[in-house]
């Protein structure tokens, strides 16, 4: 299909849907955590936002989910716009070849996070936006940020979540200590696992995120209201980000099948943006062996197969 | 600028060939064979084929130059269309991060390496296009489609590099006898090595490469001659590959940076994909840190914003 | 020299005391706390203690340091006294080819550290000893043991050490939540590294520490007093992990260089067994760039040379 | 036991055979080559030479096997007195804590191997040994130095075991092409494979072999013969290679066993030391997950508790 056509996207959504049916069930619910444990793995929705304000929706679009690492990408955008291009100093913008978890990196690599999407870049970012503020005032600055983007207040994090991400987040503990004795984070240890605890239990439908996500697939401004939300810097850096470091090491293998910039979360959200077009959601908690929703990433495959959004 | 506007590309690449003066010899050029060695770090040179059949150029776009890494888009264009998925029990799609010539990661992987733009990956490619062929045949199978690609018939293998990279190979043939150890190469080592030195010695200009990957911007059909030279899957699979995996483990910042699909080469060269659009080759011998041409790359980041092609 | 029979020894460490005056100052004292980094790089003790009862000392054998990571060998014994072979299920008996306080090889072999005597593993330990008792009763554990087999109740531990390793203590921290995340610490991580920054912090002279160790120099049994501190398997594996992995990443060339089990700590103490004869303490605060006494390294050569005590 | 008494040799040799016939097909037999396949996996043999000049034997200690990596402790001896202390610029004394033919220390550290007893340090030993030597003319001097050791001229090289070694040894030819990537063989590589093939390929008993190492035990001196095999430094330096390196990856577990320096290798062989007693070899070709004889570690382990004969 030629990219420039308007695809009947209200039935290609309703296709998808109907075929993700089948896929019910696959993949396998995060249980590292109670609150995520219990999230019932048959539940998919969609959401796409379109430039001209239409957003379409299938299944459970407006359920909340943790959005988890999906919400780095947005803490990325007000890092980026706090610090600039300094930001680059602590963490690069390569692909690590290693798990979201990983410490190898950090240990050869002398305490620079290879990217921003893996938990360690992630945890310097929120260092990053943090600065000498307190941990409750950057909560606040996140969730409030977020409200505004999805133009919906009911956005808020999941407490329950957040206190067992805290009470089990021993492998963030340990990659923050790290970053710490490698001077690579200025806050105290317990304030950025804080914050970072907290954005991962944002709670979000794939209705809001894919609005949310909007002024990505526009250089930074968002297409229905009109504000500019980030420079086009910030924006392009993000989808490069995405395209090559959002699916943790499989990032690949996503860029491969979908074709497009994308985020992923444990919670089983994906974002992934359409350049010039639109902003989609898919949620389903069923991952993959890497840590990716496993029908999410399949019904983007179809979308970006039957749209011909694929950039590449 | 907007994407879809058609930008004056002759005042953009006079622009930038004129903006590369400054940068002139930047870079280190490889040193490892004499024939690389002695290569002028002053050349610049771009050329960029458009749809309509326009071929822009500047500077020294008709000096033939070794395309080294850039062969091994081709040569993955033609093991997919022989072997098609099956090649991806044998290969990864993922980023290394790793050096182009690092066989850390085959270690801990088995022999299967991370994705076929890195030396290891070729390495296989190689092996899975040659089959049971004669290497001779391999060679001239190669050399063949370059030159139907290229729309020229002066295309071909410069014997001295090839002979050179032989001689020197002992890294890639580390490479060769691991993958083989691992039960990874079906051919002799000696036969894959043959055919991978003599790919990487191809002898092109900018304006033969630029015609030569006009395909991948238009789904694997050249929109010229409007023939088929792939499959739309292996299109998109090889500028998935090159936009996560293209520059080695500096792939992110060439995507950060320009935001299109390309390939680079020690020879200096650096072949983009602006899909829909164009096929743009540049080339300067001088090497940044990670083996990409450093002022090729800064002339592809100034082409993508004065364009406005990055598909990010 | 034959090895059985009696050597001039009074006349040796006389000899070893005045050829290290003209090494006086080299390495680099460690400088990560401030305790430690004031201390005068001039300094060097040692101490012989031998089956008959008699101890040989030279230099600033009275003097206090830091003993550090020699306390990994008595906190060592300990456990494996209350634990038994159990602990093998939670700590590996190799070397592990890298740094004291590296992370990387915890992440491959999924939180089980190579051996007792890097950071990891010593963790371990010390969890292992502690079990569900208070973290200040096994502090007392320790101090109490250590007292009793320097038989001299002025051992103590440096309250300002133990406060500024906690302060600083990030990498520790970070392996110590790895652990936990693991599953391979039952304690609560901070009452781990409480009891670890407090048995690091054990202020001792070499006088002391040669008395201290003499029991593993003869199966287990103080010969002095006829004591059994531990099993004879206790010691012979005490011993073995000290002659492959007393000294980090430089532990084959310890035994290259000395011929005998020995344990180094970052205060510049090391502690070595000749079996059978003598327990030895050397102290020089200069460390090398593996984080061994460089002083205290080429006394213990000079010895093992002089008196022809190497076990190999 | 105390060290210093005379067990009763024969009664301890013989109940070790006999303990030992309840494992007998313990271990898997290395397969990677049929001459080595096809051996009878219930062989057990040992020979203990004692500086008298007795020779205790049990079991098959006069059929020869494949010494294989037993051998890299000869050519050590040949290097160490050719090039003395330079060899260690080429290679280095340290446990690797990897698997005897890895490859990744290498790319980590240069081209450095971490020791000589692992497949990579043993490539650089012969290639050091050779020099500017014929291969063939390197293989008749080591072969020649082995009989001269056994006193024994039916020891030679088995020429079936030699030529599979070359045609299956991929994975030590990817060592030699990056060790000569890195700048450290001077010779072809294919010479120095051709040597180190040779050289695995020794046959021997356990007799001959225990008669061949006697000089180890008694600093570089044959103790039966008087005559000077190596220098002190030179024995003391094996020694220690071995009671750190000698069992790979488990080097740490046998010296914790069994208390003596000792080398493996995959034909099932084990030469061990007793410094100033004893060199005992033993041989069972079934091997452990590490790739050392199983029963031959274990017939070590009683030997030594029976004996007193461990070092520590």
């Amino acid at each position: 299909m030629d990219g420039n056509e308007t695809p009947d996207l209200d039935a290609i959504i309703a296709t998808i849907a109907d075929e993700m049916l089948s896929y019910q069930g696959c993949g396998k619910v995060a249980d590292y955590i109670p609150a995520l444990a219990r999230v019932d793995p048959r539940h998919f929705g969609i959401a796409v936002t379109l430039f001209d304000g239409r957003v379409l929706v299938a299944g459970h679009a407006d359920v909340p989910f943790s959005v988890q690492s999906v919400s780095k990408i947005f803490v990325l955008v007000l890092a980026l716009e706090k610090r600039g291009a300094q930001l680059w100093q602590r963490i690069g913008r390569e692909p690590s070849g290693s798990r979201f978890n990983s410490i190898v990196q950090l240990e050869n690599e002398k305490g620079i996070p290879r990217n921003p999407l893996i938990n360690a870049g992630a945890l310097v970012t929120t260092d990053a936006l943090m600065g000498v503020d307190d941990p409750v005032a950057t909560i606040a600055h996140i969730t409030g940020f977020m409200r505004e983007l999805a133009h919906d207040h009911q956005v808020g994090i999941d407490p329950e979540v957040a206190r067992s991400e805290a009470e089990t987040g021993y492998r963030n503990a340990s990659l923050a200590n790290f970053l710490r004795a490698n001077g690579n984070l200025d806050a105290p240890v317990e304030d950025v696992l804080n914050v970072y605890f907290h954005q991962c239990a944002l709670s979000m439908t794939c209705r809001q995120l894919a609005r949310a996500g909007l002024f990505l697939a526009n250089h930074g401004v968002d297409p229905l209201s009109g504000r500019t939300v980030c420079s086009p810097d910030t924006a392009r850096a993000v989808n490069a980000l995405m395209i090559t470091c959002g699916h943790y090491d499989a990032s690949g293998d996503f860029t491969y099948r979908v074709g497009l910039p994308g985020k992923s979360g444990v919670g089983g959200g994906i974002l992934a943006i359409a350049p010039g077009r639109a902003a989609i959601t898919v949620w389903s908690p069923g991952l993959n062996a890497a840590g990716n929703s496993e029908v999410g990433a399949l019904a983007l495959e179809r979308l970006a197969a039957m749209t011909g959004w694929s950039v590449l």
